[in-house]
């Protein structure tokens, strides 16, 4: 016995010890009342200081797993429990058979569990998510360290259902800078885009019924998932080149014989189009929904990724003193998606219950990563990142861009800013089958017909995340793309 | 113009200026294409240096709330939109008339919403949170730096649904420790016991009717709110000196014609009596579960702060290979409840679902949480502050415990560790009658009644959380609940 011990470099030796007497006793490999090796025997068994096996005895016996008798020495303690209860027969239950609609859905439609992983060194063009070369590491040290040393203990403890109160105030200001009129709105702090919008949902569900939502088709394929999942059926309104369709929107409204119970839209940089919605339409989608009584979700995806181009105001700030929108925003695409924080402006009694759902489902958002994220913006740390890493998506964009126009004539492009690009290829070139063939050739992307609300659309469709690409890789990956689409053109 | 621009201390010049200004464009106090004051001037009329007005003046250029003549200067660019359009009504929704059951169930049980504010200077009995003041922030800080510097960037990106890969490895390591045997079982890294327990029940919720559950009585309020928010019948076992009672427990499993989907238990330090389910229970228990295939939910709160007796295997361990059992852990009690970090150690299948409904909530729980624990964990802080709190705690434990005895021998005590002690008083002690006594003399606690499964039943209880009461407070304060408590009985 005692043979196996083994160090490990980057932790308290005399916790180590004691973890592993601990085990022996738990295992049974110790028995009750045995006596352990005195400490100097045991110092020389393990190599370790007789000082360390002094400290691991001491905790061994506080935490009531050996006791000592003086003068003779250490003991191990009876377990109340030695390891599993021979005596009772170990209950198995067949998990699968008691899952409800709600979990298989949710596995179902779990694109990740479905998702393309990809080997090292293929290009991909997967990802959306933010570069992390591009973090500014220092900045958000130094935020951490700056609050901790302003609040100190307080973050550590409870903080509140409804959010960080410094960051709110904040993040209202932020959008009463885009044009929203905040008066009668409150805001909730959730963890990310998600969160809030599963909340939203659960809430606006109907209790008898399957709830009916409309949306712009294509559209961010979690939103759809999430829809699903919450039991609505979904009604897609294709998208022309400056947004939805709104003839078409407008003749669904009217042939509706029972109203949507909710809208689910994405103005700027529409996933994964990437495009804007015009001002004559945000204003024509308002007076619609306006006239119908639909609530309007707004989702505030990467409206910081404007590249060129006018500010154009979300449809909250649109909608004026009315309490139709409920925003959904975050910084994840755009600044850290690591860091969890969402936030959801909308009317105050909205607020108010969503607070009790939050309550209910996670008690609150992370305070560090919520304090973290004020204190970075407050230094000023937000604005100077932006200006930088828009500077740096926007030559990947427009590197991207230009590829795709070189190498891919035949597909038609869509994409105003963000992160990734949207291609349409003339009907009968199937993506699917296009990614079998790239990735022999060692390139990914995503085929687009999972943004569809409908099995079978957009299978001609696909998204190019350029984010986390070379330039080296973005041109060599579309130059496969393009030689490859050439065979089923 | 431009009078009303204050600067705030601590935050960049250049920002505060163009965030100033843009207001002013956004609210239409400047129209499109008028010319702003040179910079010269503005740096005049705001009394900042000119290069700051300069660098301001670029951003908003940037931003496209600006337009540059080079030699003329600056002009304001037209805006899409001047915030809400007058031409479209704006859309008024009923909120309160189109929220579901859910929702409305979930203000309604809402304790916090109903709760008890305590004014300054009342002594307060109704926290069971940690007190911040034991807080090692030195520790703290350092686990984050320690973390950022071996990791980086890497951090601040999309982590996994599953969780912080050496957080879980770690976790599983300590579950082992507990003797619970890890082989066909696996481990998904929540944000808190909540978010943890609320989708389990999502899960075991059956899809066609009502769900049925069977727990202690009394139990953790939060837990009998997320119950009943998911649907779920709750059968209630009362509670005996050394944990629930069995006899009534199989009594009840025997009498029932169709089987409860699943079983709450707080073996250990329950809440809200404190009680530690005795060795023989727990066997006894785990027996019946497996007779009547019922899957239990194990909640280990408060596990750590055993102060007295030997080490008691929570059920998943006394489960052995069986899969029957859901533990949820969290540090939230004994740590920090700030870092949103639980995690659910179950049979495999199980948590490859959790993980899919994970993903379709909130993608993941905030890396910097969890990987901040984690290397506060690996340091050896963890085990260093459970040593100064138990030891913090204990002191205040046994004091209350003498208190009430001296000052409230008619009550029944209970509560063998943790952060709080539950009192039973004769029937007809109605403790939300003595609250609104003992409020006038500048106390308050927790009437117990909320913890029970039926309206009604125990109104003679009362719950004190003595974490974050100063040891004087404790003496006066519960003297004066003794006083009050006299005129009740």
């Amino acid at each position: 016995m005692f043979q196996d011990f083994r160090l490990v470099g980057d932790r308290p030796v005399p916790i180590q010890v004691k973890e592993y007497v601990k085990r022996l006793i738990i295992r049974g490999a110790l028995q009750a009342d045995q006596k352990l090796p005195s400490t100097r025997e045991m110092s020389g068994l393990l190599k370790v200081s007789r000082n360390t096996v002094i400290a691991a005895y001491e905790d061994l016996a506080e935490d009531g797993y050996t006791y000592a008798i003086p003068g003779q020495g250490s003991y191990v303690a009876a377990m109340s429990h030695s390891a599993a209860d021979p005596g009772g027969a170990a209950c198995q239950i067949d998990w699968k058979a008691r899952m409800n609609e709600y979990a298989v859905s949710a596995v179902e439609l779990d694109g990740m569990k479905q998702g393309i992983r990809a080997p090292k060194g293929v290009i991909s063009f997967t990802s959306i998510a933010p570069d992390e070369q591009l973090f500014d590491l220092g900045d958000v040290k130094r935020a951490f360290m700056d609050r901790m040393a302003i609040e100190g203990q307080v973050l550590l403890n409870y903080g509140y259902a409804k959010g960080y109160k410094p960051l709110i105030d904040y993040l209202l200001r932020y959008m009463e800078n885009k044009g929203v009129d905040i008066s009668g709105k409150d805001m909730l702090i959730t963890s990310g885009f998600t969160e809030g919008f599963d909340m939203v949902l659960s809430l606006l569900r109907p209790s008898a019924r399957r709830g009916a939502a409309i949306c712009e088709n294509p559209t961010h394929n979690t939103a759809i998932k999430n829809l699903k999942l919450q039991g609505f059926e979904i009604t897609g309104i294709p998208m022309e080149r400056d947004g939805i369709d709104v003839d078409q929107l407008e003749a669904i409204l009217q042939k509706q014989t029972s109203s949507f119970d909710v809208a689910y839209l994405t103005p700027s940089y529409h996933n994964p189009t990437g495009i804007v919605m015009s001002p004559a339409k945000r204003s024509a989608v308002m007076k619609l929904m306006t006239r119908y009584q639909i609530p309007v979700i707004e989702d505030g995806f990467n409206e910081e990724l404007r590249y060129s181009g006018a500010h154009v105001a979300p449809l909250i700030a649109t909608a004026g003193q009315g309490n139709g929108v409920i925003y959904i925003g975050s910084f994840s695409k755009v600044l850290f998606p690591g860091l969890r924080v969402g936030w959801v402006l909308g009317d105050r009694a909205l607020i108010d219950t969503l607070e009790s759902i939050k309550r209910a489902r996670t008690i609150h958002t992370s305070t560090i990563d919520q304090s973290i994220l004020y204190q970075y913006l407050l230094n000023g740390n937000f604005d100077k990142y932006v200006k930088k890493a828009r500077a740096e998506y926007k030559r990947k964009y427009e590197l991207t861009k230009a590829c795709c126009e070189a190498h891919l004539p035949e597909a038609q492009l869509s994409g105003d800013g963000g992160l990734h690009l949207f291609l349409t290829f003339p009907t009968g070139v199937n993506t699917h089958q296009l990614l079998v063939a790239c990735t022999t050739e060692g390139v990914i992307f995503t085929p687009g017909d999972k943004f569809f609300i409908q099995e079978g659309e957009g299978t001609n469709t696909m998204r190019l995340g350029f984010s986390r690409v070379t330039d080296e890789n973005i041109e060599r990956g579309i130059q496969i793309i393009g030689e490859q689409a050439r065979r089923f053109i």
